[in-house]
């Protein structure tokens, strides 16, 4: 049999899963992923839970070094970073600097994560 | 007035708020940090919303680099830290990689997330 006559075979196609909803857009993913960076290290975990833990979610920053290894510059850069990506805010009442969670910016991420798991993010969102 | 007369007016006290629930572990909290950091870059979660958006949520790693300017390597990079991180499973078949989402991954997540916005977590936990 000469090479011309070697039958032809085809490289195994992939099959590509059709799409069933828009996945997310870039801007929404540099925006979302901004938010789990801020969420990404465990100290700053700890400082929203512990805010998130009191009544009214709200802490002082002067009760936050509890049980926390860190200088209360340390802690104050952390409850910065989360405050910048919209998951605390601060207030300054005389001497002190309290913090307080923004249920609705947890919320959001919750809800994309969930619709990323297929459920139907919550009738809340 | 003398000095011994001047009147001792104390340091403004800080007021510690209560808790009304025990916050997360050390444990939890580095754990949890794992999965926000795997979760914390656009690419990733561009590529992690594309597997989630398709029927059956799968993907064949072939189909995953559309809209996507990076080289397979870097592709096969990121899908290999989301599946560390539990977030997607893989599955060769014949000559392809498959990637499924985990849905339960992001669902636990999720409910960390809501019940630090003060939520109760999904009954579906």
């Amino acid at each position: 049999m000469s090479k011309s006559q070697l039958p032809v075979i085809p490289l195994e196609a992939c099959h590509p899963a059709p799409y069933v909803r828009e996945p997310l857009s870039v801007d929404a993913a540099v925006e979302l992923a901004t938010v789990f960076k801020a969420l990404s290290d465990p100290v700053r975990l700890r400082l929203l839970s512990s805010i998130a833990s009191r009544a009214g979610q709200e802490a002082c920053v002067c009760d936050l070094s509890e049980g926390i290894d860190l200088t209360q510059p340390t802690i104050s850069h952390h409850l910065k970073v989360l405050r910048s990506a919209g998951l605390l805010t601060s207030e300054r009442r005389a001497s002190w600097v309290y913090y307080r969670v923004v249920p609705q910016a947890l919320q959001r991420v919750s809800d994309a994560l969930l619709l990323e798991s297929g459920e139907t993010a919550a009738a809340t969102a």
